[in-house]
């Protein structure tokens, strides 16, 4: 018989714990989302996001693989699965990752530019690459502990369809579309996970590297933002960053600028 | 511009190569084959067959996730899922490795035993786990031409249906499900497979670390019979192999056996 361990918090401590996590330290909180939400972004500032939150989004399903390839229990396979399906979507439909492309294209950005990467800055290769890391390195109850900030993103991508909508022009339901599926893709990640997790901490050792696991993730989302605002807010762009003016649709170039562009 | 190898072999010389490799390689020419689709292996020599190819299957899914863990191609990934879609199957369907333990009861295994892993040789362990090692590890060429063995996967699996239905009891349509399922499976993974390796390896480097990766995977193959062959033809069983009468259903025990278990 396995002893419990008496020093462990309760299922409820432990999950109230988690929440104040999030309370504390989700990236609802940093200055560029309310400066986003709140329509005082440029043009540009929400561009220099959709190119970074790119990198982001294109390394989740990565992250999902190197977990999958993780997972001797075919059923947890089978259930993990469908976070690809979301994100990737099928050869045809696309999915999460081609609705994000479809906001680059919204807010005037070539979505081939997008896709590929160039101007993604460095800090924000370096705060996701570490996350994936994370996923493929850490015992596996780390790994989804460190995915729960979902329990906190269904309120941010609310907070951010009524604030595009409200105050800038691209924001439509079409350019939108992402936020929206996340807003009912999110929670049933959440419910397994969180389940997973409760069930799996069964020590206070374990508490605490989950508990560690999702400070590690609100640190990597909080990066990328603080990234962002010393970039495009402060104007202090580190080299290789994406530029104003790069990787535009014709259709957002203006006109003088584009006649100009377009002798030899 | 990108000058051409011109050591190289042409696309052609290169496929004729890597045919060739399954014509002197693969294991359809283990003795342990011949012996299992000829009808001559005893019913234990085919549950230890079931019991150690199991690990393979099961590590499948692991390893085509590991695969897709690195594809920074998001229609890559969407290209590739379809194989852990193909082995895992969903929550309630299951697929190939579900059919797999279909084939376990079939030869009156327990499939929970089977599933357990126990009783897997340690030899089985050591193959299989470098083969996802390799594609987790080697250059993405190397990963997806050590997965070639399916170009030869059918003409066995063809075999083996004929061999088994022609000398076994327990084989019917349902037991040999998983074969069955392969045979429209793997010349889809194949098309793919293939012409991705005669596209990437364009150079005399290339190709023959991509044959080398072939040459490696026939090895994980053969390796997995040579030790069927040694422990259960041979009777040279290492520790904590399956033993004859371990994970059996119930109704695979004969009955003084059942009988004299129930004794207290």
């Amino acid at each position: 018989m396995k002893l419990a361990d008496h020093r462990a918090q309760t299922r409820a401590e432990f999950h109230e714990r988690l929440k104040r996590i999030g309370a504390e330290r989700y990236h609802d909180r940093h200055p560029f989302h309310k400066r986003l939400h709140g329509g005082q972004c440029s043009p540009d500032e929400v561009r220099a996001w959709v190119v970074n939150r790119w990198h982001y989004q294109s390394r989740i399903p990565m992250k999902d693989a190197a977990f999958l390839s993780r997972l001797e229990d075919p059923q947890l396979r089978r259930i993990w699965r469908h976070r690809i399906e979301d994100h990737d979507g099928g050869v045809d439909a696309g999915g999460g990752i081609r609705r994000w492309l479809a906001l680059a294209r919204a807010v005037g950005l070539d979505p081939d530019y997008v896709a590929s990467g160039a101007g993604v800055m460095p800090a924000t290769r370096f705060a996701v690459d570490a996350y994936v890391r994370f996923v493929r390195d850490m015992p596996l109850l780390d790994a989804v502990a460190a995915s729960l900030t979902e329990m906190f993103a269904p309120k941010i991508h609310a907070e951010r369809i009524e604030g595009l909508l409200k105050h800038y022009d691209f924001a439509d339901d079409a350019s939108l579309a992402y936020f929206r599926n996340r807003l009912t893709e999110a929670p049933k990640d959440v419910e397994f996970g969180l389940t997973y997790v409760l069930d799996h901490a069964d020590t206070l050792e374990k508490q605490d590297a989950a508990a560690a696991a999702l400070v590690f993730k609100t640190d990597v989302l909080w990066a990328q933002l603080d990234a962002l605002w010393h970039g495009y807010v402060e104007g202090r762009l580190p080299p290789g960053a994406w530029r104003p003016g790069e990787g535009l649709l014709d259709s957002a170039i203006p006109e003088p600028a584009r006649d100009a562009a377009a002798v030899p």
